[in-house]
């Protein structure tokens, strides 16, 4: 048996957007390997060992599916959304660093939706022009940068999608990235809170940058803002292709 | 019968990226709308009405889907990768703000693989963090436009990625960018030319911007460019999750 690894996104929770690509890999594998609830999110077969493994250890999570590979096993590290967004791909390229023998394993990375683009889709068009997507949690970079990043992106009048735009951890970094988006971009800036998006929980919430207030987030929330020229048509949001 | 719009994303080209959601509302269409190329990736089959049209009128194509709704047909509006991202969405709800009544229709819009995330995929994890979308093409704005959000992107040290890069019409303007870039970036970032993904035609080509040309880039490439951080392991290349 001659072992590889794929790093595969699920998508946001629906099954209906898993692609069969992601579906094909996960009926050859003989491991799943990742976070608690995307595993769960497998089904058990005969054959298939699930090696679900807890929050932030992303690195000792890639380093088992290298090994795994290196054995001969054929291995699925699953993400939820795209794994290369935010996600489980980096980090998995991150361990190959460390050993020339898993540079030489076959590696794939298979795309998943992402969260901002399920988000988006459910209300409407917002990032239908030039947008840029900022992981807004403090764990991996100086919050400073991220609030440079923010500035500029506002400066630029692009769209933006946030990911992890709040935790238990650092309650009130959030509203300071809310603060500097008043300054640069107004009070009327269209922003959408998208949470759970394509599972029954989904929760599509429409606010001006006056309204929002940090508690409209959680860690399953994506939250998306316009550019200047972002509106509404009926229940939807949409950026115009011009600008 | 009743009529709905959907708006759906095919994925970048193979059939394996193409979301069950997807396929789902295509086997129940009367009618698909697109962009030539596009409509001819669905299969026809007795009962379903093509309708694919030229290149440039998305807002007559956008107008054609609603008002065979408004007649109680069931309409896919078809776009290549994910129809929020420079495609489809946009223009279907801008045709949209013209009659109240066709803001009353069911409309939905579905996700799909966009092809800077399948580029990204292909090459490894080179958007593993934060990252910018910029359409090159100036059609529906300017230039200097273009060229201020990708040096704001690159003083933000954002990985980019950058769609239409070049066309026959405007063979100069992304050796602007490129230059832009050098001056902000430096001549040793890497930067990704991805051609046609995900179909047989698919070529990864990875350079330093010292090397970067701008006849690597066609219409059918993803062009996307590192941060400062990103770097090659084995034939990937992708950006680490801390910064």
């Amino acid at each position: 048996m001659k072992g590889w690894v794929v790093v595969a996104g699920l998508g946001p929770g629906s099954e209906a957007l898993v692609t069969p690509e992601v579906s094909a890999a996960l009926a050859e594998a003989t491991d799943v390997v990742g976070y608690i609830p995307y595993v769960a999110r497998v089904a058990p077969r005969p054959g298939l060992a699930l090696h679900p493994s807890d929050n932030r250890v992303e690195l000792e999570r890639a380093a088992l599916a290298l090994r795994l590979a290196a054995e001969g096993r054929r291995v699925v590290v699953v993400s939820s959304g795209d794994p290369g967004v935010f996600a489980m791909a980096s980090a998995l390229f991150e361990a190959m660093e460390a050993r020339a023998d898993w540079q030489r394993l076959e590696v794939r990375v298979l795309p998943g939706i992402t969260a901002m683009l399920a988000a988006a889709a459910a209300a409407g068009a917002p990032l239908g022009h030039d947008f840029c997507a900022i992981n807004l949690s403090d764990n991996l970079k100086p919050f400073d940068l991220v609030l440079k990043r923010v500035r500029l992106a506002a400066e630029g009048d692009f769209a933006m999608a946030f990911y992890n735009p709040r935790s238990k951890a650092r309650p009130g970094q959030f509203a300071q990235v809310l603060k500097v988006l008043r300054e640069v971009c107004g009070p009327e800036r269209l922003v959408i809170f998208a949470r759970a998006v394509s599972t029954p929980e989904q929760q599509i919430r429409v606010a001006t940058l006056a309204e929002a207030e940090p508690g409209m987030a959680d860690m399953r929330t994506v939250v998306l803002v316009g550019s200047s020229l972002t509106r509404a048509v009926g229940r939807f949001v949409y950026t115009p292709r011009s600008a």
